[in-house]
């Protein structure tokens, strides 16, 4: 059986554990906390040397990395892959934005605030963050009054890769009320067959 | 014709001119420059609200942004792009390391030296992200040290993305020389059929 690697309280692993149950993935699911020092200790950085989860250990030993990557490894000819190449590109673009833009500042503010306890000496980084934050949040909106879903006309791995922090942005300090497509949408996930709560 | 706007000395945008030499795809390079402002004017804007380079228009209108998932849209059943599942898997698990782990650290580094002259406010980031960065280039080396490119064993999408910022590190005040496994690839790199220079 598949081992996964996680911390559900981190949205990358969080959107690994809602695929599993939305795809019906077995696997065996090992809580690892970050703030525990457990992806620091000689056991785990010989799993995965970069000291980051999800980590998926394949039936043959495969070490799979990068929740996105992974996901889309998965979904790959299932209902939450879209079909047509200009989706599938979508999907990846929602996703490198997650990674890029997003994921740096509202799951990092919502690290140094909820699992940190804002310390002071993190003050400076948490402010830092807020305006990009809202930024990467305004991109979303744009497309989430209009549209049902980030990609397509269906729900799709994209809306796992974004869900996972956008839904707890409100624990990193962003007011998610100035957001109503957003809202909508989150409303959206939560209805989707399979649904998991982090 | 395909427009793209780039600015050819930032590796997020000389991945796709590499990707479009290598692939024969004509298009219209429109040269945006980061340090000029030309990604806030309200023109620019108006294409990518980001504000973030690489952009494709397509013939028919549509915006494309984020590099890695532009370079795996054009590379999809070209030679740049494995066959094997798992090895497109590790295209992506690359790729999203790179933006995440690795262009955070390293290319900003280069940004701040060579582009906006290390100025004492940005001294304390500069510094705080060589650590980081030497630990990306190590995740690499491992790879590197024992195999020819970074999947399968032949050339790929995911050599291109890692390529562009890793070439020019030394920039950014990493020190190369201290991976032989890396200095190798970036020479196999240089001497791909198509290959052209940042």
């Amino acid at each position: 059986m598949k081992i996964v690697y996680g911390d559900i309280k981190s949205g990358n692993c969080y959107k690994l554990a809602l695929l599993c149950s939305q795809l019906h993935i077995d696997h065996d699911w090992r809580e690892i906390l970050v703030v525990n020092g457990e992806t620091r200790t000689q056991e785990f950085l010989s799993i995965n040397p970069a000291a980051q989860i999800p980590v998926v250990v394949l039936e043959n030993g495969q070490v799979m990395t990068q929740s996105n990557a992974i996901l889309n490894f998965f979904a790959t000819n299932t209902h939450l892959m879209p079909a047509d190449p200009m989706d599938r590109f979508r999907v990846q673009e929602w996703q490198f934005f997650e990674q890029y833009s997003h994921e740096p500042t509202i799951a990092v503010r919502r690290f140094i605030k909820r699992f940190l306890g804002l310390p002071a000496e993190r003050q400076a980084e948490y402010d830092s963050k807020e305006a990009p934050g809202y930024r990467a949040l305004e991109i979303m909106e744009k497309r989430l009054a209009k549209q049902e879903f980030l990609v397509g006309n269906s729900y799709s791995v994209a809306d796992i890769s974004l869900y996972a922090y956008t839904h707890v942005a409100d624990e990193g300090g962003f007011d998610l009320s100035r957001f109503p497509g957003i809202g909508d949408w989150l409303q959206r996930v939560r209805e989707q067959p399979g649904y998991l709560s982090m």
